[in-house]
């Protein structure tokens, strides 16, 4: 399937676009080749794109003060990601995107996000879908973080996201989950 | 100003209704009021409706195995809150939704929010903007979460959301910090 069809399957899935209106929405997308450990965002970098993800696996994360990278979110194929809170509100980036795997994207700038949402309103429907899944993630995400045990943490993780488990390396999984490498490994070896 | 004109107010902060438009969305929703300590939804329940606070302070929780309750989200003027999750995927609430003070609300149906968003362009746009700004909230919560030190938390917090800090009992705070009370108290005290 090439990366055109995948994309139109990703927006039937949720909504009921027209040829005409896809191939439209089309022209708005760059196709866009990443290495692994290559930057899609920088901290501090002005953010313009939404990125869905065709191939790879990338991740978002937040680098504090001593220098400690704490993981926000990762992305797999058909997922999307960026620093959203920098794309909306136009401040500069406060995360860091880069790949885990070779990855390909498709970019789409939040201003012709928003130009399409008011243009077509399958567009926006699709949108405002896909935002209301993300949301509930997210506060699935949080309520992770508010388990103060790694076991359960760790379980919670593997009934929400079993393919995420398999394929993220131990050392960002334990980082995402806020446990300590050696609790992970342990987890793995069943003796937590 | 009455609550009618407050909802009013609240959509043309965003988006632009005619008073037409304005008129027929106003018919969707259905005026509660509750008491403090009152429930709006409890685990297992099934949820139908998004509740827009037009006074008040309400609370989202989750409860673990051993009884510990988890603070996900507040909700105060002009916010909106539900369990997404139970709403959206129609599965029994995971949540707990009650009151922290008397509150006054708006109830709107997941089934009329969806057939609003079919039939008036300016109300998916606007459902569409209030998920952006709620899921960055939510990417802001996890990173406090990842903080491990709880002044950090706890001054991301102040930043954030200074009139929340004020108005919300420290107990709940220190649960929704992921902190100990005692903790708080001394961050409240400037000894931490």
């Amino acid at each position: 399937m090439d990366i055109k069809e995948q994309l139109r399957q990703h927006f039937l899935q949720i909504v009921s676009l027209t040829d005409e209106e896809f191939e439209y929405v089309w022209t708005h997308f760059t196709f866009k080749k990443y290495r692994k450990r290559q930057f899609l965002i920088q901290e501090g970098d002005t953010v313009k794109y939404h990125y869905w993800v065709a191939k790879g696996l990338i991740k978002s994360s937040y680098t504090d003060e001593s220098g400690k990278e704490h993981i926000l979110q990762f992305a797999m194929e058909d997922w999307w990601i960026s620093d959203y809170q920098a794309l909306y509100n136009h401040s500069p980036a406060s995360l860091t995107v880069d790949c885990i795997e070779d990855s390909e994207v498709l970019a789409l700038s939040d201003e012709d996000r928003q130009k399409l949402t008011r243009e077509i309103h399958a567009f926006s429907n699709f949108f405002l879908q896909k935002k209301n899944g993300g949301y509930v993630g997210l506060q699935q995400r949080i309520l992770l973080l508010l388990f103060k045990n790694p076991r359960e943490r760790y379980e919670r993780l593997q009934q929400l996201q079993p393919r995420l488990l398999q394929r993220v390396p131990k050392v960002l999984l334990a980082s995402y989950l806020g446990v300590s490498r050696e609790s992970l490994s342990r987890l793995y070896q069943g003796e937590l």
